[in-house]
């Protein structure tokens, strides 16, 4: 079965942004995004649709023990399948195609060869990974996380967010916890493709970009421990305000991100204090920071000056501290073949392709641990994202999902 | 009737540490201190309590709308009557007599005139005034401004808490919604017994403090906004990050402290941040920040150099800001009768005494607004509270009551 033969194939355009528009309206946010975090009924909602229509696209659906859910599209052999995924979940405020959009492409790929009569010679599975976000439960990428044998489902159950409700219990209360193994398994290959969530593509016009490397990142969870006191009497040599300490590494670290831009980033997102009330020193604050850069060895240099600036704050403010946790992600090499696959499948449908670094860090990361990988971008407005104003442009979207149609398919049959 | 007649009566030293510390096992703490936050389970069980004392002790009790406990042994004359009132709400992680030596004290002072088979000339009423600390609800003393006149009783009602629950409704839940007027009626005088929360009369090895005036602080609530953005691939020139300008604010207000250290004094304690999530740049970060100095001068000074770093950190960090909220508080004068008098029964009973500044905010602070009112302090160890190591040496703590019983007696009494 040459493969030449369906390299007409495209996508139903206007299908696949009916389909994304109907998907914004579960969960809506209050301006014009989405709120649909993890295991809540949004997202029980947006599953129950998602299945529904991957059903009607004559997939079998399977839900493993991690609430991912695999709509299979059956080949002609039974090997190992090829899998096109990312998420439904969003942030608290996010936009409308940050996840979604690799889900629901996968889809029309499926469409598209149900219409067409297609079946290739592998399976094709469309996944979507439960928790990408890490909005409701910390990590991000918690779900593709097990798939990757980095983490077991015990892990992934015991999680509890900022309320104290564990994974496992939220997984079963939205009807999503399946039986499956959500561990490594066989598959031939993954394919994602997300939108970029930078400025990059769109400034040069280019509908594709081939993500051939990850910034590095490093993050670190840190405890400033003071002392609860009365604010109004107590004297400032008195005083270990864990507050303050926060406070002077969120600066610090802003600091170290401007010393190495543009490139170079840094990030102060969360801050739990204890007890956060008017009239007394808090005794804890709990902050998330994080550094990165393109080049690891820049991110090294980051680090490095994270941990001084984090031994200063904590003197200057007269308070101790401990480490949480930190962790490195995004060294991370995508499959070669695939790669090369992609750049040829763009440059025989008349694609314009770049390759490009993700700066964020997504579920192929994970896959990538445990089988061939690859991570596609398309371009979106601004570079705006993790926020309700995210856009992208339909008429620039639709290339990179055409790639990734021909790509897949290639990759299905090939011998 | 002769004010020397009972010059001889003295508090019952075991009986009142006794009461203490059977308060104290209502809302224990994790380490020795309570967690009694107004309008709990456990803020109810107090009250219950102290009702029950009140009423053994020959006291009519009446609760008023804003929940405000009034113990009230008559007098011979249906004059207005003379208050001892503090509170017996504590902080998330308070201490054991903070607030409520002041009530006990009250009570115990009505304890050894029904004892002695006294009854005054004028009615004596303990007070225990609702939500001094303002842990949970927002401000502190919120139930004797409206005792002042200085807040309604729908403004009180209305205030709510973090998970959004409404005074009222708590009050009525715990079945102290009381139908009396909360607002100021008239009144003889109003004494307050507190804990010192300072080092000083310990320091001077004094028992008793006079206070004659206030710190001044000024306070500010203020909310930075920046815009949501991933953590990522969003390049720092692009980022406008709420939680950075917080930072530099606090940062830049303990640094306002230092520089009038060691009477100069700047506290941040609160900082409420959306969303908080890893991942995601705020978009608000609502910090709350003060001032204060015995020099209602230097405290201007402060509040100047408070404003110009908000501008600095909003400038610096590339956010915007908007002020919540801001207040003056402290420059209080107590009455000048009611110190003398003070003064001139300390020394007829031979109980060192010192003028004192209060450097926090008292219920006696809102009376003052309305009637004659005066506050008076014990010492307390290491000057440490709202800290459940919170403690005070009893030997050193009765001087203090027996002054404020002389003092009542002879105020109730007077002609």
């Amino acid at each position: 079965m040459p493969q030449a033969r369906h390299d007409n194939l495209r996508i139903d355009e206007d299908r696949l942004w009916a389909s994304l528009m109907d998907a914004a309206k579960i969960g809506p946010g209050d301006f014009g995004g989405n709120r649909r975090l993890a295991l809540t009924d949004e997202d029980k909602e947006m599953r129950d649709v998602f299945v529904e229509w991957c059903e009607a696209s004559g997939c079998i659906v399977t839900v493993d023990q991690a609430g991912n859910i695999h709509a299979r599209y059956e080949g002609q052999e039974d090997l190992p399948p090829v899998l096109i995924g990312s998420h439904l979940d969003t942030q608290v405020a996010g936009g409308r195609f940050d996840g979604i959009l690799g889900v629901l492409a996968g889809l029309e790929i499926i469409r598209v060869l149900k219409d067409a009569g297609i079946r290739p010679k592998r399976p094709i599975e469309v996944v979507n990974w439960t928790n990408e976000e890490g909005a409701r439960f910390s990590p991000p990428m918690a779900a593709s996380r097990v798939f990757s044998g980095e983490q077991s489902i015990e892990w992934l159950h015991g999680l509890s967010d900022d309320d104290g409700i564990a994974f496992g219990d939220e997984l079963a209360r939205i009807g999503y916890l399946g039986e499956a193994d959500a561990g490594p398994r066989p598959i031939d290959s993954y394919f994602e493709l997300h939108i970029e969530q930078g400025p990059d593509l769109e400034a040069a016009g280019i509908p594709l970009g081939i993500v051939t490397g990850g910034y590095t990142a490093y993050g670190l969870i840190v405890n400033f421990l003071g002392t609860n006191a009365h604010s109004g009497p107590t004297p400032m040599e008195k005083r270990s305000n864990a507050l303050v300490g926060a406070a002077k590494l969120i600066d610090a670290v802003n600091d170290i991100g401007w010393k190495y831009a543009p490139i170079g980033k840094s990030t102060s997102s969360r801050l739990v204090i204890w007890p956060n009330k008017p009239g007394i020193l808090p005794s804890a604050a709990e902050v998330t920071v994080d550094v990165r850069h393109i080049d690891p060895e820049v991110t090294e240099r980051m680090r490095v000056e994270m941990h001084g600036a984090l031994a200063t704050a904590a003197e200057e403010a007269r308070v101790g501290f401990e480490i949480v946790t930190d962790w490195f992600f995004g060294d991370v090499a995508f499959d070669p073949d695939l790669t090369a696959l992609v750049r040829q499948t763009a440059e025989d449908i008349g694609v314009p392709a770049m390759d490009i670094h993700s700066q964020a860090g997504h579920d192929a990361y994970c896959v990538s641990d445990s089988a061939p990988a690859i991570l596609l971008f398309s371009p979106c407005v601004d570079g705006i994202t993790h926020n309700e104003a995210e856009d992208v442009i339909p008429e620039d979207t639709w290339p990179s999902v055409n790639v990734l149609l021909q790509a897949v398919l290639r990759r299905a049959d090939r011998d």
